[in-house]
């Protein structure tokens, strides 16, 4: 079964270093050099992610032959955006309920009183 | 390097079988074998992507020996958004950039009238 566009893209955000880069990137294009330097890790590792991420069309990479610089593409995070709005009135609602019965506990500690047993 | 929560809940929704089971709960929980029906699955190939919802924290079980409701947990979800958050400023940057352009080159047509070559 070929990987749908949006499991590659929650793929290649289930990583910290991917995610960093992707933080990184989103001040601005640079190159990977730069981009390898506050990781600690080597150009090779640092290439192998940056692939995951170029696959996932989550970067893009300039062409020039000395210097690729890489730069944040957006339009994969917009489609998880979209995806994730479906439940955003869930939560609402489920911290509404969590709000809703802190509420009623603390109206239920005003008609007794504090609790005085240890 | 233990799995960071954010990672493992990304790892969980990089499979389309995996949403479709989250987008039935949001419906109301219900139980596996009832999960299991339109996915043409066996009820093992089910009980291991739940597994994997689960352990993320996506999902909740019951602990009703017979009947083991599964309930969608949405906190790992907004954590999710949290995150996509600080891009959504850049995309929405990004595509207004795209709009100015589009602009400029309709501006551009009009000075210059309809390209005649072929």
């Amino acid at each position: 079964m070929p990987v749908d566009r949006l499991s590659e893209t929650f793929a290649a955000l289930a990583d910290p270093t991917r995610r960093a880069i992707l933080a990184r990137l989103a001040l601005g294009e640079t190159s990977v050099s730069e981009l390898a330097e506050p990781f600690d890790m080597s150009l090779p590792a640092v290439s192998k992610h940056l692939k995951v991420l170029e696959r996932a069309g989550l970067i893009v990479r300039g062409r020039a032959a000395q210097w690729r610089p890489c730069r944040l593409e957006p339009t994969p995070l917009k489609d998880v955006d979209g995806w994730i709005e479906q439940y955003r009135k869930f939560w609402e609602q489920s911290f509404n309920r969590l709000d809703a019965y802190l509420r009623e506990l603390q109206a239920t500690e005003k008609i007794r009183g504090p609790n005085k047993s240890k």
